[in-house]
Order: C-alpha cells, then structure tokens, then sequence
C-alpha cells in the first residue's frame, strides 16, 4: 500500500510498447484529461496506445480528442503490455472492462482518491493532489518526457474541471504553478473555455430553469429543496443529467446552509442529493435515506410521492437546525 | 503618457502620511480587492488611510472589508497628502467624489484599462495585466513592503473576478503565479469562494429561471435572445442587477454563437446587451441600436415595445449571419 516513485512508473511505462489506458466510468474532464495527455505522451515517444472508455466522451470535452479514445472494442489490441488506470479509485469503476485490465501483465495506477487501495504493481496516489493529471504532470517532468501543447492542454482540462475553476478546497499553490507552466506551453486558455463552459445543451438551461421555479425554502431560508418530477425531463426531451449543477446553483443562495436536490429517476422513486456550506454535516442526512457521502456531499434515496418525500425529509432537517442552534 | 516606475510610486506612497483610495462606480472585485489590499498595506506603514466609493460594497464583497471603506463623507479627512486612484480608466468615473480627487497635491493611478490616458503625477498603466490587483501585486513586492494574509486576499479578489476565475483571455501564466504566491501567504480558498461564488440572492435565481423560460432562437440556434420586462423584477421584488450574469448564461448554450440579452428600466426602454462567442463582431449590432462596445460584449438601447425591439432587430441579426456564412 506505498506508492511507488515516478522513476519506477516511468521506467515500467517506457518498457511497454503498448499501453492501453482505462479510466473510471461516468468521465469527467479529470479522468478524460489525464488519458488524453499521457496517451500523446507516451504517443509521441513511439509507444502504441489506445484510451478505452466504453462510453461517449461528454460534448464539452470533445475538444481532447485527437483519435486516442476508442468507441469499440474491435479497434482494440487482443492484449497491451500494460493497462494504465487513471483516476479510478478502484478497479470495479473499470466497468464492463475489466478483462480488459487482467489481461495485461503490468498495471499501473495514477489517482487522488484518498480511498484507492493501490491495487495495481506500480501505483501512485496522492489524496492532497487537486486533480490525477496533477499528478501525471509531476511525472511527465520528473521523467523528462516532452511535454507538447495539446498534453497541456489535457493536464490543463483535468485541473479546471477537477477544482471547479481553481475554486475548490482541493486547489493548492502548487496547482496554480502547474497551470502557470501549462500556460508556457502555450495553451489557448480562450479555446478551452469556450470549449468547456460556453458548451451547454439548450435543454439543461430549461430543465434547470423549471426546476427552479419551484423551490422551498425552511428554517429561515437555511434550507433549501428543489426536485425535478421525471415529465419535467420529458416535457422538455432532456436527459436526467441535464439537472446536474442545479445543487450547486441552490446551495449558492446567501442565506442557505443545506440544500437538497430531488430527481425521479424511476416512477416514484427519487434520487436525493445533498449540499452543505459550511458545517452541518450532510452525510448523517443522506444515512436516513439508505445512502450516505462526505460532510458537504452526500446523497441517498427514497420511494413515494414527491409529498412522501418532503414529509420524511423536513422535519429531519428541522431537528439537524434545531440541534445546531442549540449548541451554538 | 508613460508609465513611472514602481520604485517612483511606491517612493510617492510613501512619503504621505495620509491617502484616500477611490475606485471607479460600480464597484467590482477587482476595484474592492486592489483598494483593500493597497489599505492594508499602507496602514501597516503607519499611514492614515481610508477607501472611499460612495456606494454599498456588493454583498458578496463584504468579506474585504475590515474597516476599510468609508460610508459616509463625514467621516473623511478635510484632505489627504495623495489620493490613490485604483482599477480606473478615467477621473470622470470617480463620480461624486472629484472634489476629493482634486483636492490633494499628489495622485497615483494604478489601472489594466487600455483607455486610460495617464490622468495622474504617478501612473502605472497596464493593459496586459488581467487585473489592476496583479499590478498593485507586483509593486509591492518591488517595493519590498509586507504583505499579510488579509492583503493577499484582496489581490486574490481582484484576480479571480475580474479574470471569471482564471476563465478569459486576460488570464496568463503571470497571473497563475502570482495565485501560488497568495496561496503561500495562506488565503483560506474555501472561505473567499464561499464568500464570493456562495452568495447569490434568492430572487437572483428566481429572475434567471424566469428569463430562461422564454428564450428566442434563430438562425438555427446560433443566436438566442432572451428579455425581461419591468413586470417580471416587480413581481419577484428584485432589482434589475438580478438579471446580471444572464447573458452569460445563454451565450452558453454549445449552438449560440452571438446572444442578446434586453432588459426594460423604464416604461418601454429598453436596454440590449450583446455577446460574441467567436468571431462575429456584436460592437457592429450595438452602434445600430445608439451603443456599441467591444467585439464580444456590446450595448445599445431602444425605444417600444419588445414586439418592436425583436422586429428591429431579428432582420439586423439575420443579415450578419448571411454575410458571415456568405464570406466562408
């Protein structure tokens, strides 16, 4: 369960002539960002590699692309001499992939989950890291390894998706270093914005602004519920992720402490969501609900009416206030 | 028009006992952060200081303020020995406070607005600095002087909101390393996000879901209008800055290349906000309607209904895209 040195992962990856990179299912800009620039890495130093995700791309983080992530398993190698996981905590999140990775011989594991149990031969996890592409930049320099724009490019998408604009308490001095140098190498900070930010679906700015039009409001407004019944997605053609973001948006609100997000994904059956600003403690929440998360994110779920739900949830929500005030 | 040294500003800093700070109206991060950190800065020299805007400090601003800014005139000095003019491109937009300009002997100005005419003895004008916070940065640690937390949480106010957060063009490696030296002098990330980002009205929300409801689209999609009339902000009890942002919002959508956002402050007046995503110059629209601007953020104005305004300018817009799709 110790790491390795980035001379030791360098070494093994440089041995391999082909490498086939897998990250977690559901990718983000940090999973799909790291892939793209270890993949032009080890690319540009001869090496055959493929970036299998079995899912499409998001549509804002197309921009990556550059023909490393393969759509079908036919395009793939029968085997690779080594499997490199980026940003997976563990290897059950390689969903539907996982022969994928035990048929290769060598692994290797680059991630920031503090729960990542160092499953591969040659790991590397750093929980204090920002974003796993933090972590493969430091490698890329402390191996040497040429480093051209368009790997700057994915290390610079891995950084700003994973601290939300540099804004999370996961951005440290030394991110900002890291984008300072990735600016050196030249990378269009307009063309990934745009990319990125200015690159939503017409139908998530409507879901979010029906769901938003019905909120409640408790404890003097420290609480706040918005839920989305699943014809408010079908009135609208939308898909359910089209609703992510909306928690972040309720928590935003100044006098809010806790907000929480209900969406149908099922008939009567809800999937909860919960946001905390400052020290109440969601996951306690979320456990009533059969689920459970960190201190300001957690979630769980419920069966019923959207009434069922407000029913069960408020008056807890009141006590967790009440308790709060009276210690205070 | 040439800019002075930062050893000759620093010099003229310091040889006044007392100095008053002013900003331009409607104060921003940037102007609120650099006047909070040049305070903290010059009071820990010994020197009587005071910022004074003539207006409220934004709500989300508030966290600068440790008995910095200055309501009420009356508490002012008769005069002060220099008046340090921060993040403003023209003595005209210390409105309501010139008197207080003119009346010391001494003037600094310290701006990143490519307008400013070097109004003052001592100038330092910077058009490349992504904000007047990262100049005032600089100067200091020329001049050597110390700079505490509380100080670097100014400069890192200005940065993050005059740049959307490391998000536009103005952003530059210098900027991401100035970042990393406010993080070693240990800025607590998560309390000024909070602060700032965490910290919208409710009925701000509200507005937004009740703009996006009725959004125009024309030209498939590539451009999006979206308007409120006096009524709406009525209803909700808010203010017209609640619609700020919103046309940010729209020019998101991943389709929209230009957005229009019109807003009624006043029976049948409207004013037109426009933005570019890419290469379509909206300063062009904005002269149309008496305004104009930049060339991806313009404005301009007009009289009548909304029926007229979208009747006025749908054909105007039409024709740009015709033209743009006609030279490629």
């Amino acid at each position: 369960m110790k790491n390795n040195t980035f001379e030791e992962i360098a070494g093994a990856l440089d041995r391999a002539e082909t490498v086939l990179i897998l990250t977690h299912v559901i990718i983000d800009g940090d999973a799909a960002g790291t892939a793209a620039a270890l993949c032009r890495v080890l690319r540009a130093r001869g090496k055959t590699v493929h970036i299998f995700t079995g899912e499409e791309l998001p549509h804002n983080l197309r921009l990556l692309d550059a023909d490393y992530f393969v759509r079908d398993r036919a395009e793939l190698l029968d085997r690779y001499d080594l499997v490199a996981a980026v940003d997976c905590s563990d290897p059950s999140r390689f969903e539907k992939r996982k022969d994928l990775y035990d048929r290769a011989s060598v692994h290797v594991n680059i991630d920031h989950h503090r729960t990542n149990p160092c499953y591969a031969e040659y790991n590397y996890v750093d929980a204090d890291a920002a974003a796993a592409g933090e972590i493969l930049y430091e490698m890329i320099q402390n191996a040497g390894w040429d480093m051209d724009v368009r790997a700057a490019e994915g290390i610079y998408t891995a950084i700003v998706t994973d601290t939300g604009e540099f804004e999370y308490s996961s951005t440290t001095a030394k991110t900002h270093r890291i984008a300072a140098e990735l600016f050196d190498l030249g990378i269009d900070i307009n063309e990934i914005s745009v990319a990125i930010y200015q690159n939503e679906r017409k139908v998530k700015l409507q879901v979010h602004s029906d769901i938003l039009q019905n909120m409640d409001f408790l404890c003097d407004d420290r609480f706040v519920m918005a839920h989305a019944p699943a014809q408010l997605f079908e009135k609208r053609g939308a898909e359910i992720s089209d609703s992510d973001g909306v928690i972040e948006a309720i928590r935003g609100i100044d006098t809010v402490e806790v907000a929480c997000f209900a969406k149908e994904i099922a008939p009567d059956e809800w999937k909860l969501g919960f946001r905390s600003k400052y020290d109440i403690d969601v996951s306690a929440i979320a456990e009533e609900f059969g689920g459970g998360g960190h201190r300001k994110a957690a979630g769980g779920s419920m069966h019923g009416s959207i009434a069922d739900v407000k029913a069960c949830l408020y008056p807890k929500v009141e006590a967790v206030f009440r308790e709060k005030d009276g210690r205070a």
